[in-house]
């Protein structure tokens, strides 16, 4: 992971991420195309330049194939071509080795106020720009072959929710390892605790249904569920973007359910090989 | 590889490059301590760099891990580390995987007018800042189980002698594939062709003999040697850096050697896996 903020901060104003997708740790090849695969892996590291509140400027790829057919090789840059182009920033550079499949993306950006981890106060509230656990349940439905995984498939750097947040949220996080794990960073690093609104969290009509038809907890998806790559910010103002769910406290993780406020572990994600 | 130059250039004066070593493909751990392994990772991504006139700024690290010792994690922080401080650059960012073990270095720098490979002249002068067999006969050394190998071992990207390129040098690549194969990358990106010196190419005085002693061809590991991370540049004026082992020509590519000159191939270099 990157030290101390999502992205790292270089003179003037150089926003800079690296992250790596590895077969058999972070996807599987039967989950989807390799086109699928190639442009998640892309948004994945723009959502750390999202976070930041920054405008990303160019990609460099460097992949590690083992012997793949054309038609896979070609999928592969297909797909990062299609991230490329929905993100308007050209892959201005790359790199290929022999090896186990693992596709790694360095992402640069550019933001005049890079929004960091470290400046959100007590009684400010806790915003998310989407569901932190759709994603978490379509990967589950992967890994029981079922379909309805577009949630995990397709995710999209939240570039644009990151750019509305400039002057409005006075610290940032992309949801990468589960919202309780990256709320303890971002509370880690502004010093502060914060209390998490269970209802308030965004899903979909039948999330629930859905998590239990596989014997999954919804809650625990919601809580935990990771790859989301939504923003989870705070704000002092009244934010037009999001939905607010909870506020900032002195100390401590909690959850407030129908049940009250308690204490919770800043449980993470361990992708499926765990 | 890189999309035409060595590394991409962006707005301002932006110099980028990644670069990625795989167990296996490029090196075997057996080879040396991670230590070593991680400072060389390192030092092939800076070249990349040197090779554009350009200064190091700051790197980031991707690292996909196997199940670790503690102690080899922090051979690799330790190798790393020591690359970082020769640079006298810091590193600003990484990411950590789950897998089969590789180490991905992207390297950040700045240049005022950046080396490309486009810019040599026929009539202008062939240049190379090292010797471009030393390293390939020590990976040999290294698979035949001999010491004798720290020309591969330990190489030293050449940041200075790019910075003082500038000014000087119309063209510039670095001799990571091999000397025929880079310079015929050179040539095609300056729409040239090229007379190789062989007497000329610079080598330690028992360089035959060691190649010799354990069945290697001394010439071809100065002309398809990879991995020498030195400097091979073009240049209308007599140049201060550097050993002049060639002249550019209209057209193909060149040796010179007691019996003439002959076509070559470019010839790359397949590291040890192939």
């Amino acid at each position: 992971m990157p030290i101390g903020d999502d992205a790292a901060v270089l003179e003037p104003n150089l926003v800079l991420t690296v992250d790596t997708v590895v077969e058999g740790t972070h996807f599987r090849r039967e989950f989807a195309p390799l086109e699928v695969l190639a442009r998640r892996a892309v948004m994945a590291a723009a959502s750390d330049i999202a976070a930041m509140g920054a405008d990303p400027t160019a990609l460099l790829t460097s992949w590690i194939l083992p012997d793949l057919e054309d038609a896979d090789f070609e999928a592969l840059v297909r797909g990062t071509k299609d991230a490329s182009e929905e993100l308007g920033v050209p892959v201005v550079g790359g790199n290929m080795a022999l090896g186990a499949l693992s596709l790694t993306t360095t992402v640069v950006g550019r933001a005049d106020v890079p929004i960091a981890r470290s400046g959100a106060s007590a009684g400010e509230s806790l915003y998310v720009t989407g569901s932190t656990g759709e994603a978490a349940l379509g990967l589950e439905m992967l890994l029981r072959a079922q379909s309805d995984a577009e949630a995990w498939l397709r995710p999209r750097a939240h570039i644009q929710e990151g750019r509305a947040l400039r002057g409005v949220a006075s610290a940032c996080v992309d949801v990468s390892d589960g919202l309780l794990s990256d709320l303890a960073h971002l509370c880690e690093s502004s010093g502060l605790g914060a209390i998490v609104d269970l209802a308030a969290l965004p899903r979909s009509a039948d999330f629930e249904e859905r998590a239990r038809s596989i014997g999954c907890d919804p809650v625990e998806l919601l809580l935990t569920g990771g790859e989301a790559y939504v923003l989870l910010f705070a704000s002092g103002k009244d934010a037009a973007v999001g939905t607010r769910v909870g506020e900032f406290v002195d100390d401590g993780l909690w959850v407030r359910d129908a049940d009250g406020v308690r204490a919770v572990e800043p449980r993470g994600f361990d992708h499926f090989s765990g």
